[in-house]
């Protein structure tokens, strides 16, 4: 992961965390330096390393937001 | 990925289709004949290839609809 580079732009949330203190975090990231992108990813304490994770655009928030809704959960 | 073996469980609904008919979709989907979880991922159309994605367990997903719908989308 050395080579990319990320900031970001704001922390919307943890949806939850690890006993060793890794959070699955909804974000908003901008990857090298391009437009920022909503992302949902695991997170080691401090933000320090980054897991696995999936970048989603606002559509495709909007989306899931009204696929979730719609789920009896 | 050939030594995973996974069912689709539920296809709840497809977030974007890509020019090329891969669509990015949120499954219930058991891995290796494990309890089945809701799963974001590419998939190739016909759900022959599967690209990067993410687990998540209905609590996640019940925290992630309450943080999506307090968002102005």
């Amino acid at each position: 992961m050395a080579d990319i580079k990320y900031e970001i732009k704001e922390n919307i949330g943890a949806l939850s965390e690890s006993p060793k203190g890794w959070k699955k975090e909804l974000n908003l990231i901008s990857w090298n330096g391009k437009e920022a992108k909503y992302d949902i990813r695991d997170w080691s304490p401090e933000n320090e390393k980054m897991g696995k994770g999936i970048t989603l655009t606002v559509e495709e928030l909007k989306k899931l937001r009204d696929m979730l809704n719609e789920m009896n959960l």
